[in-house]
């Protein structure tokens, strides 16, 4: 491959690694926790070495939440980092996740600025069977892509996945919509407010992983391009509800629960009421099931999530030279000019 | 078999099945709400029989719970019917928990008269891997022990256990033992705040073969003797903790993970912590462990709870007939007299 190919990228100098957006998401919050722990050690032996390290900043999202094992208090925080939410009037009142919200803000942020961090890592659990996936607004972030392949690359034993929330940075509403780049690492099955191990040492390797290839990429690596499988979401479907009392009327089908990104073909059952009948896929087109029986959204009046899958092409990357990142922080000679 | 070796018990006229003693236990939820429903069918159908009825309560024990999806509001409900609670004086303060205890025991009870309800069987839910088990306060509770010995035989494919506290009735603490008889039907693995349609449908045809049971019996079904195993809870372990901040400092190891009932020897990996160790089972006995890694028994101190296996022979029972009931009630001749 000739170096014109190589997409070059500024240095991920800062890199965030988020836990307890969600309180009752266990991984992550005593995976932060260890980090913390192990973080002295690590910081101790990067003084001894020569290169610039990363700078790795931990983060507990919601202290409180995480104090009462709940998602959230007032209201779920992974809402609320929307540039309307972020920079509109906040009364006395305000429910306390927009009040953190804006702490985290000017934490890892301003989102959208110069100074935020380079790369947000926001750590989440799912009751559904999903394995590891990235979440991220963007098709064509190639950090995020490439951290991706790294991943199933070096994971082989965990199904993984890229999911891609088609929104613009401006409606993005998640905590890692504050970094230049971002993404959710979601891992399940576990129940919220447990912490299965197998679960919690998946998330970790996902973390060191990560981490390491930020390292790689920082000290000057190319890395290949080639494809990766996007899974991109096109539509949630809702239980089936009373009209009256809203309650659920029916459980996932026992043929689809824990069948994630097995494609749903039209007819497929995909409910099973309480008094025993099948319901069945009414949509025209075969799409991938994701998020099924996730415990969080029976409230959004979500039961599943459907995607359609792509072949994305990500180019080859490296980074920057300091030369390269000086003439584009200055807007200044192209590299063909120099 | 000779009539003289047959146990001959009272009719059980009235029987509860409670769902939601736990807000987020949802299969119990969903299940008494649609008996509810399907009752008035039932009842018609029953009207038009000549033989008398058993008369079947449906109780949502916790709506306030149920409603926010919660274990409970205040305090938890399935730990408010001892006689001391349920008798003490009761504050304009007391927890909602406390209130609705006293409104469920005059419902179904009081606990310990002649009034109470014959039987209640209170569904519960588990994150741990428990199949269905029966748990209840004693090991010679004849009617509980025959009607677990016919769910044996009647769900084939369902893991089945009976599980006893050795707990005495006045110190007894919980919904079912508010009844003559009564038991928690607890079954998992299942999230809390989740429906899943296996562990549902599985709820629904316990119960179903409960009440046929309870029918079977009233008609005068005479049923055989036997043996049952049953595990009785020893003790609880706790998950390491750091000693300031009481949070945990491992999981549970994944080699016991989802292991409930598998026989633990001394030596036996006990816990992961997150650094990675392995903690080991220092007890001397072998036990068989359950409730491993129950989610909300994190704030009970409970990781496992360990019991003791045994082989409890029950007798044959039989329905009293209206002459020995009467009998029996008012204290008069036994039966070699009449």
């Amino acid at each position: 491959m000739e170096v014109d190919e190589v997409v070059c990228l500024p240095r991920l100098s800062r890199v965030a690694v988020c836990g307890g957006t969600h309180g009752n998401e266990l991984s992550g919050v005593y995976l932060v926790r260890e980090l913390l722990k192990e973080k002295k050690v690590t910081e101790k032996k990067e003084e001894d070495e020569e290169e610039k390290p990363v700078s790795v900043l931990m983060v507990l999202a919601n202290p409180w939440a995480m104090q009462q094992c709940r998602r959230y208090v007032n209201t779920d925080l992974n809402r609320c980092f929307t540039h309307a939410a972020l920079s509109g009037p906040l009364s006395d009142m305000a429910p306390y996740e927009m009040v953190r919200s804006r702490e985290l803000n000017a934490m890892l942020g301003p989102k959208g600025s110069p100074e935020a961090v380079d790369l947000v890592c926001d750590l989440h659990n799912t009751t559904a069977n999903m394995g590891l996936c990235l979440i991220a607004y963007s098709d064509c972030d190639w950090i995020c892509l490439h951290i991706f392949r790294h991943l199933q690359r070096t994971m082989p034993d965990i199904p993984l996945r890229y999911i891609h929330f088609d929104v613009s940075k401006k409606e993005s509403y998640s905590l890692d919509s504050v970094g230049k780049h971002g993404f959710a690492m979601e891992i399940g099955p576990q129940p919220h407010g447990v912490v299965r191990s197998n679960i919690y040492t998946a998330m970790k390797s996902g973390v060191q992983h990560m981490l390491d290839w930020v390292r790689f990429f920082n000290s000057g690596t190319i890395f290949e391009g080639g494809f990766v499988d996007v899974f991109t979401m096109v539509k949630h479907i809702d239980y089936p509800r009373d009209s009256e009392t809203h309650n659920i009327m029916a459980a996932i089908h026992p043929q689809l629960q824990d069948r994630d990104f097995c494609l749903l073909q039209p007819g497929d059952p995909l409910f099973q009421t309480f008094s025993g009948e099948t319901l069945r896929y009414k949509g025209k087109e075969p799409l991938y099931p994701f998020f099924i029986n996730e415990c969080a959204y029976y409230e959004k009046g979500i039961a599943i999530s459907l995607a359609r899958k792509r072949r994305v092409m990500i180019p080859a990357v490296r980074v920057q030279t300091e030369q390269e990142q000086q003439a584009d922080q200055q807007g200044f000679a192209s590299e063909e000019e120099e």
